[in-house]
C-alpha cells in the first residue's frame, strides 16, 4: 500500500486534481508538479512547482527536496517532438535515452519516463494503489444490466481489443451487433466517438435508433501506474452524439472523471455504463 | 482457369468496367448487371440490365436467360438497409436468409450474397480468375526499394493487420515507426488517409516532413473472389495530403484502379507503391 508524501504530475483534465484531493482525504501529504501547457492553475491549491517537459534535473532535485517517497502521473500532455522539449542539465546525461523514447509508442515513452523516475529512487504508484475509487468497478454503474445483444457485442469487442493489444494502440472501439464500425489510434476517443456519429447522419453506417456500444479497456501487459484510459462527461456527450446504447468499460482499468457530473449526463442521456470484469 | 461467358454485378467505380474490358479482351462475352444507384451508365456499353438491391429473381432469371456461367461482383455498394430493398418475388423464398445476413459484417453480407448464387448454379469467380493484371502484384510498383526503416514499417504493420483479420474490419492502418496512427474500419480508406492529414496539421500527431506509410491487406480468410480491396489514384491524393512516405499493399490482395493514372500521380507526389509478398 502507498502512503507517506506523494508528488503527482499533472497532465491536462479534472483527473490529476481529483487523485491530489482523494490522497490528501486519506491524510497524505500532497505535492503537484504542474506540465506547463497542460496543467490548470488549480494545482496552486497545493504545494507545487510548474515543470516544463524535459527539465528533469529540476524535477529530480525538486522531488527530492520535497522528501516524497511516491510519484504517480495523471492527465494527458501532448505528445512531445524532441525540439519541444526544454532540456536542462539533468536531462543531458539522459539525451540519447530520450530521443529513443521519442521513437516509440506512447506506452513506451510512458515506460521509459517512469522507469527514470525510478533509477532515481522515487516509487511510481498508479491511482489504483492511492485512489481506486476513481476506476470504473465491475457491474453496472449507470443503467440497466446489458441483455444478451449488449454482452455479444462487448465479448466481440473485448476480443477484438485483446488482439489488438500488442500493438501500443488506443483501445477503445464501437462495435454494433458483430461489425466493428471503428476503432481508436492517435485520433482518440472523442474524435472516434464525433466519427462514428458523422458516419450515421451522412447514411454512411445505417443503424436503426440508438445502436452499439462503445468498448474501451487498458492495453494488454500495459504499466497499470501509467496513463491509464479516462472517460468523462465529454465521453457521455459525445457517445449521445453518435446514438449509442452505452459504453463498456474494463473493469479496474479506465479512470473515470467527474464521476458525479458524468453518471447524471449518461443518466440524462439514457446511455448505460457498464464495467466488465476482464 | 475461367471461360466462356461472364456476368458482372457492377457497384460504383472504375474496376467492373476495367474488368469487363480485360474479360472482352481476352475473347470472353460479357454481360454487366448494373445496381442502381451504384454503377455508371458506362456500363451500358455491353449487354446489361440495371436491377435494384434486393431484385433475385430477376438477377437469376437474367443470368439464366444469358446463358451465363461464371458471375463476378465488383465495385462499392452503399450496404443496404431492409427497407432499401426491392424484393421481388424470387426474393421472397430467401426473405429469412437476407435479413439474417443484414446484421452481419460486410463480409459475411457478401458471403451470403455468393452463396445465394451458387446455389442457382452460376459459378462465382473473382478478378484473380479472369483479370489478374489489376491486382498489386509483389515488388516496387512505383519508386525505390523500401529501406530498413519502411520495411520494419511493413512488418508492424502487417502483424497488425492480421491480428485484427478475425474481426471482419477494414484491413487499412497508418503505420509511422512502431506507432499505429490510424486504423480503418467503416469509415473507410480515404477518410482514414484524411484524419491522418488534420491529425498531423492540428499537431496533434507530430512527424517531421513525409512520414509513415499506408498498408492494406485483404482480411484472412476473406474470400478472394469478393469484394478485394482498391486503391486508385484518390488513395494517392489522400496519401500525399496525410504526407506519407509511401503505400504497401499486401501482393495479390488488392484491387488498383486506373493503373495508369494512379502510377503517374504516385509518381508526382513522391510517394512509393509497393506489393509486400504475403
Amino acid at each position: 500500500m502507498s502512503e507517506g508524501s506523494l508528488a503527482i504530475v499533472c497532465g491536462s483534465g479534472a483527473l490529476a486534481l481529483e487523485a491530489a484531493a482523494v490522497a490528501r482525504a486519506g491524510g497524505r501529504e500532497v505535492y503537484l508538479i504542474g506540465l506547463a501547457g497542460s496543467a490548470t492553475r488549480d494545482i496552486e491549491a497545493y504545494p507545487h512547482v510548474w515543470l516544463r517537459l524535459g527539465e528533469f534535473g529540476r524535477l529530480f532535485s525538486t522531488l527530492k527536496q520535497w522528501g516524497v517517497a511516491e510519484v504517480a502521473m495523471l492527465g494527458a500532455v501532448s505528445r512531445p517532438d524532441f525540439s519541444d522539449l526544454k532540456l536542462d542539465w539533468g536531462a543531458l546525461k539522459r539525451v540519447g535515452e530520450i530521443v529513443g523514447l521519442l521513437g516509440r509508442g506512447d506506452d513506451a515513452l510512458l515506460v521509459g519516463f517512469a522507469g527514470m523516475i525510478e533509477q532515481e529512487g522515487f516509487r511510481v504508484v498508479g491511482v489504483a494503489d492511492f485512489a481506486p475509487g476513481l476506476l470504473a468497478p465491475a457491474g453496472m454503474i449507470v443503467g440497466r444490466a446489458p441483455g444478451p445483444e449488449t454482452q455479444a457485442e462487448i465479448a466481440f469487442g473485448s476480443q477484438m481489443l485483446n488482439a489488438l493489444s500488442p500493438f501500443d494502440v488506443g483501445q477503445g472501439a464501437v462495435i454494433a451487433g458483430r461489425r466493428v464500425i471503428a476503432v481508436e489510434a492517435a485520433e482518440g476517443t472523442d474524435a472516434m466517438l464525433s466519427r462514428v456519429a458523422e458516419l450515421r447522419s451522412s447514411g454512411r453506417v445505417r443503424l436503426k435508433g440508438k445502436a452499439g456500444i462503445f468498448i474501451k479497456a487498458a492495453k494488454r501487459g500495459q504499466d497499470m501506474r501509467l496513463d491509464l484510459p479516462a472517460v468523462g462527461p465529454g465521453t457521455i456527450a459525445a457517445a449521445a452524439r453518435a446514438e449509442l446504447r452505452g459504453l463498456a468499460l474494463a473493469a479496474g482499468q479506465i479512470l473515470i472523471a467527474e464521476r458525479e457530473k458524468f453518471v447524471a449526463a449518461a443518466d440524462a442521456a439514457g446511455l448505460f455504463v457498464f464495467g466488465w470484469p476482464t
